[in-house]
C-alpha cells in the first residue's frame, strides 16, 4: 500500500484526468493520476490532435491542388504518406512531453497501471481505495479521501462486425494507417466519419460514407449538414443515407470487405467502423460502489459530476454528454471545484462549443432551429452569409456556400444557439461562447467592433441583423 | 439645383462613408453620397482588401514552400503574377458590385462627382449646401440639413522625393504593378510598408525596409516588433533602423533608385515610400465653414464626431484617429446616429482592435505594456506563448514564436490592452474586442469554454493565468 493518503486519485489520465489533476494540485491538493496506457488519452493520442494534424496536411493538399486560382502554378505534386504520419507523431510527441512536464511541474504522481476502485475494508470504512495493476503483475493500493473517474471511451464497433484492425477499423486503427487504401467506406456518418471523409478524399482516397439515419451529422441543423454534404460530394465523396446494414449485407475478406447497398455488392480496401463511442465504465470496480450507469452504461452524476458515492465524482466521455475534450476537462475542473469546496458554477450544457473539423468547418453552440422546433420552442432564425464577409471572399472566391446563423427564442428574446458552416468557424465559435457565458445581447455583438476586413464579421453582421440594422447584408 | 433637399449629404464614398449611408437611411432619412472615384474608397479600391487578397496568395505561395514538411511533395513551381493580379481583381470586383447594390437597396442617392461645402448663400443661410462637379464640367448643388465628411486619406510622400509612380511607388501604385520588381526598398516600417515586406519576399522579391526612428512597427510593444522582425528576417527581408534619408542620399533613373544606406550606395529596382497617410481636407471647401482642423490637417471633431459647425460631422481617416476601415465605419454611425439623436455611445478609441496583416500576423487592442509605463501606469503584463497551445502546434510545427499578452492595470485591476503575435490572431482579436466591449473580467475569460483544439485557447489561457490558475502553461 501507498504510504500516503491522497486527497484525490483520478482514474484516467486523459483531457479531462490530467486538466483536473493541475486544477487540484492548484488548490494545494495531493493528487495521485492512474494511466494505463498514455497520459493525454484519446484526445492527445487517438483523436482530437492526431486528426487535426492529418487535416492539416489534408489542407496543404486542397491549397496545392487549387493553387492556379491563387496565382501559383505547380508542376506536380505527390503526397508523402509517410511524411504525413511522421508529423502527426511529432505534433503528438510534442504535446505528450508537455503533459508529461505539466504532471512534474504540478507535483502529480502519476501511476503507470490499470486501476480499479475497492469497496469497504478494514483499512478504509468507505469504498474507493484505488489498486493499481502493473504490467508486470505486482500491484499496489493508493488510499484517498476522494476519486474522480475520467476513464473515457473506445469506438464501437457493430455487433456482427468486429474490428479486425486490418480491413474494418476503428478511428484508432486508421490513425495509424501505414499506407493510404484507395478506397474506404465509413459507416457512420457522425463528427467523426465525416472528419475522415473529408481529409481521406483529399489525400485521393474514393471515399463512401454509409449512414443509418436519414441524413448526416444528426448533432447539427439540417441545412448545415445538407451543405456540408454539397461541399464533399463536389470533392468526390459519395454519401448513402437510410442504409441499415445487417450482418447478410456483408463480407469481409483478408484484404477487402464487400458491402451491399441498395441491393449492389460494393468492394472497399478497408472499412472505417464510426458509429460511436462506449464508455469505459466495464472492470473499473463500480460494483464495489453505490455508483449507478444508465441504460448507455454511462455513469450517473448530479450538476457537479457528483456520483451516488458522494466522494467519487465522474467527469468526460464517460458520463456520456458532449464527449468534446473541452467539456470534458470543464467537467473534471467543476468536480474538483465542488470536492474541494470551492462553489463552481455548473456546466451549462447548451452553452459549449462543438466543433467539425471538416472542410468546410462546422461549428455550433446550443440548439439549432430543427432543435427548438421540436421542443416546441417560438423560435426564428437569422442568417447571414459569408459570401456577404470581404475576408471569406478573399479566402476562397470559388466557394461561398457558408453562414452563420442565430436562433432567437421569440418569447425570451434571447440567443438559442448559433451555427456556422464556413472558412475558420472553429475559431469564430469561440468568441460566441464567451458571449453565451456572458449573457450577452445580439445588439451587444452587433455594436462590438471587429476589425475589417475578417471573418468574424459575420458575427457583427448577424448581431446587427437581429436588431434590423445590418450593413452589409 | 437638386430639387429635394436630403436629411443628409455625405462627401466621399469610402467605407466609413457608405457605411454612415446605410444607417442613415436605416433611420429613415433621405441620404445622398458624393464620390469623385468609385465606391468603396481605399479600403476596397487600394487598401484592406487588395493588399489582402495578395496577401492571401503570398500564404499560398509560403504554402507550396513548405510543403514538403506537411507530407507533399512539389516538384516545381512557379509565381504567375498575372493571375494574382487578376484575382485580387476579381476580389475587389465582387465586393465593389455589392457596394454598389447596397446603395441601391438602401435607396441612396449616389452623386459620381468631386463634392465641395458651400458657405451660407441666400438659398441657405448655413454653410454646407454641397457643390458637385462632374467630369464633363457640368455641376449642381445638393442642399441638406446635415453634412458628413468621409473624405478619406492618401499616401503621403517625401518632399525630395515625389512618387513618379514607376521607381518610386506609392502603394496605391505598388497594388497596380504589372511585374514584380526583383528587389525593392520600402522606405517606412509602419503597418503599411510590412504588409508589403511580408508579401513581396512570399513572392520571391528580395525586400529592404528602411525605417528612421529606432524600430519598425512603432504603434506595437517592442517586443511584438521584435519577433516580427526576426521571423521577416528569418524569410528574407533585411532591415534598416535609425535612417533618416535627406535628398542627397537618393538618385532616381528611369528604371532604378540608388539608395546610400550609412554610407553604402544601394540599388532597387523600385521604391514604395509608406511613410503615412495625408488626409483629403484640401480643396472640399472647409474654408467656407468654421470647421478647425489640427495641425497635421484633421478635422476637428469632438466625441460624436461633430466639427464647430453643428451640422457638419466628419468621420474616418479625415479626422486621423486610428485609421482603419473598421474604426471610420464606426466613427460614421456615430456621427449620424448623434446627428439624428440616437444617443449612440462614443468610441473608447483602447478598445479598438487593430491588425497588421504580416505573417505572422500582430493583432492589438489598448494600450501595451511600453505604452502603459510610458503613462506611469502601474501595469504588469502576463504572456502566454502559442507553442503551450495544441491548435498552434498543429498549424506550424516549426514556428513556435508566437505569443499573446496582456496588460494589466494593478491599480485598477482592469484589462488596459493585449497584444498578440501567432497565427490567425487578426481574427482572435475579436473576441477580445467584445471582452472589452462587455467590460469582462479576466477570470471570465478564463472561464469562458474555449474549443478544443482551437488557437483562441491561447486566451482562455491567459485569462486563467491572470488568476494563477491556467493550466497549460
Amino acid at each position: 500500500m501507498s504510504e500516503e493518503k491522497y486527497d484525490l486519485v483520478i482514474l484516467g489520465g486523459g483531457t479531462a484526468g490530467y486538466v483536473s489533476a493541475i486544477r487540484a494540485s492548484q488548490l494545494g491538493k495531493k493528487v495521485a493520476l492512474v494511466e494505463k496506457s498514455l497520459l493525454g488519452g484519446t484526445c492527445l493520442h487517438k483523436g482530437c490532435i492526431p486528426t487535426k494534424a492529418l487535416l492539416k496536411s489534408a489542407e496543404v493538399m486542397r491549397t496545392i491542388t487549387n493553387a492556379t486560382d491563387y496565382g501559383v502554378d505547380v508542376e506536380g505534386f505527390k503526397l508523402n504518406f509517410a511524411r504525413i504520419q511522421e508529423r502527426k507523431n511529432e505534433v503528438v510527441n510534442q504535446m505528450f512531453s508537455g503533459v508529461n512536464h505539466l504532471m512534474e511541474h504540478n507535483s502529480i504522481d502519476v501511476f503507470n497501471g490499470t486501476g480499479r476502485i475497492l469497496g469497504p475494508s478494514i483499512f478504509s470504512p468507505q469504498s474507493g481505495t484505488i489498486s493499481v495493476e502493473y504490467e508486470d503483475g505486482e500491484s499496489e493500493l493508493i488510499p484517498n479521501n476522494n476519486v474522480l473517474i475520467t476513464t473515457g471511451s473506445q469506438p464501437m464497433s457493430l455487433s456482427f462486425l468486429p474490428f479486425d484492425h486490418k480491413v474494418v477499423l476503428s478511428s484508432d486503427d486508421i490513425l495509424q494507417l501505414e499506407q493510404l487504401p484507395n478506397n474506404l467506406a465509413i459507416i457512420g456518418g457522425g463528427v467523426i466519419g465525416l472528419e475522415f471523409a473529408s481529409l481521406m478524399t483529399d489525400f485521393g482516397v474514393d471515399v463512401t460514407v454509409i449512414e443509418a439515419g436519414p441524413r448526416i451529422l444528426p448533432t447539427e441543423s439540417k441545412i448545415v449538414a445538407k451543405t456540408l454534404r454539397k461541399e464533399l460530394t463536389d470533392r468526390g465523396v459519395t454519401f448513402y443515407e437510410n442504409i441499415q446494414l445487417s450482418e447478410s449485407d456483408i463480407t469481409v475478406d483478408e484484404d477487402r470487405i464487400i458491402i451491399t447497398l441498395n441491393g449492389e455488392a460494393v468492394q472497399f480496401e478497408k472499412t472505417l467502423i464510426s458509429i460511436g463511442r462506449l464508455p469505459n465504465t466495464e472492470d473499473i470496480g463500480l460494483n464495489n460502489t453505490k455508483i449507478k450507469l444508465t441504460d448507455k452504461k454511462h455513469i450517473s452524476v448530479n450538476e457537479y459530476q457528483q456520483t451516488d458515492d458522494k466522494h467519487i465524482y465522474a467527469a468526460g466521455d464517460c458520463i456520456g454528454k458532449l464527449q468534446l475534450a473541452h467539456v470534458g476537462s470543464k467537467e473534471g475542473v467543476i468536480a474538483i471545484e465542488h470536492m474541494f469546496d470551492q462553489s463552481p458554477l455548473p456546466i451549462d450544457y447548451n452553452k459549449m462549443p462543438k466543433c467539425v473539423y471538416t472542410q468546410p468547418e462546422v461549428a455550433s453552440i446550443g440548439l439549432n432551429i430543427d432543435q427548438a422546433k421540436s421542443e416546441n420552442i417560438k423560435a426564428k432564425s437569422i442568417k447571414v452569409p459569408f459570401k456577404a464577409i470581404g475576408k471569406a471572399v478573399i479566402e476562397n472566391t470559388s466557394n461561398q456556400s457558408g453562414f452563420c446563423e442565430v436562433i432567437i427564442d421569440q418569447e425570451q428574446d434571447t440567443v438559442l444557439g448559433l451555427n456556422m458552416i464556413g472558412p475558420h468557424v472553429t475559431e469564430l465559435i469561440n468568441e460566441i461562447s464567451l458571449f453565451q457565458f456572458m449573457n450577452g445581447s445580439t445588439l451587444e455583438l452587433g455594436l462590438t467592433t471587429h476589425a475589417h476586413p475578417s471573418l468574424s464579421e459575420v458575427l457583427m453582421e448577424l448581431g446587427l441583423k437581429v436588431e434590423n440594422r445590418s450593413i452589409h447584408v
